[in-house]
């Protein structure tokens, strides 16, 4: 098998780098961190800089990601047939349930949200799309993990982390939580992953039945919850979502 | 000088031509449109695939861009200084003005939509953030051409296109209407990159007074226009947004 390009996977580590932590880094703190030479490293984050992948602070000379990564990232969604097919049915799952509705699909570890459209009450949120969710404990991350293979691999031998005294950490009782969403069609997180928030979400298919991402609803739990249960109406609202998408990709009936 | 990295520089320009025009393209006609061998296209591909800002349709063997794009894309907007100073006052313009407001930055030889508050009235509306406005015709635009100089110097240098019958093109003619933005202090665009929209927007500064973005409103010419005119009270709202911006980055009062 041929190798891939060097200096090209050092330039993504780079990308990787600021887009975690810090965000603003020096030449030294970059060739350090990517056990690289100041020459080699300066070399990619120059080319970057010219392509517009990174931007250099003109007073602290520190890196940051640059403006091409926005552009490019908008086209990303553009060509994107799941999220063309879910903005009808997102928007009308949104108005019929009153909460933000969150479209995500398997991205390396994680969550990657594709579509958010806010919760329709006129209050200041926070748009979301590009944004990761962890798989082991939102309800669009346990959906993708119940019925993605590559899914549940990446979060069984991950280190599924504690966010909060709710979250499912176990292995064996994390298995479970995914058996019973197989087995209910659906999954929740009732403030697993955020204090006071809890969500609900079902799996989109293609036409070749292949679960190609997820659909929920996320609120305050005083909101979505009855006795510590989500709201039957909203489970039903969001399965019907779910499923009027996965007919627009041409998933049968059957 | 030291020259930039060959294989970055090509993996730039494939992502480029994703994000344009065909958008999921094969092998060969990546090859032969930029020019490279077969065997060398395939190599950057598959490194670019691997590390997830291209992904491959299993069914036609093309090409588009990765999600890897996305979550870097969203990174970048949260280290944006501009961006997060003007959160506030953009929402307070949109619902003030009751319409869609945009804040623009120059990126290449375009205005790249960096922040977009949706026309609060629950109509559906799509999500601009990190597409690109043309500099000559739009009023976020000719603000950025008429404040910066890298700017000018790229719509100077560029072929100005007819978008409308309203567009101007001719270079005595958009520098006459640079003088004018820069002698009243905002940029207006009646119609002249679509028909039936117009928009009004003004400048923002930094704390050493270099323009580095544009805010302004966009809608329906019937509502934001008076006989053919923006109307005052939307130009006042949409320079007392940039005002508040420029001295949230900084900038001086006088």
């Amino acid at each position: 098998m041929a190798k891939n390009i060097q200096s090209l996977e050092r330039a993504a580590a780079m990308l990787r780098l600021l887009a975690g932590g810090e965000r603003r880094l020096g030449l030294s703190d970059i060739a350090s961190s990517l056990d690289l030479a100041k020459g080699t490293a300066h070399g990619i984050l120059r080319t970057l800089q010219h392509e517009g992948f990174v931007e250099q602070d003109a007073a602290s000379g520190r890196y940051q990601l640059g403006a091409e990564l926005l552009r490019l990232g908008n086209s990303y969604l553009d060509v994107h047939e799941l999220r063309a097919r879910a903005l009808v049915w997102a928007d009308d799952l949104a108005r019929s349930s009153g909460e933000s509705v969150y479209l995500g699909v398997l991205h390396q570890q994680g969550v990657l949200i594709v579509h958010h459209v806010f919760r329709p009450d006129d209050s200041r949120q926070v748009l979301e799309v590009g944004a990761m969710q962890p798989l082991h404990s939102t309800a669009l991350g346990k959906v993708l993990s119940a019925y993605d293979p590559v899914a549940h691999s990446e979060i069984v031998d991950a280190e599924r982390q504690a966010l909060t005294p709710r979250t499912v950490t176990g292995l064996d009782a994390f298995e479970g939580v995914l058996d019973l969403t197989r087995a209910r069609g659906w999954a929740d997180d009732v403030e697993e992953t955020w204090e006071g928030v809890a969500s609900v979400a079902a799996p989109i298919h293609d036409r070749r039945r292949m679960p190609v991402g997820a659909v929920g609803i996320t609120g305050a739990v005083e909101r979505v919850c009855a006795e510590g249960e989500l709201r039957s109406e909203l489970v039903a609202a969001v399965r019907d979502c779910a499923r009027a998408v996965s007919r627009d990709l041409g998933a049968g009936r059957f």
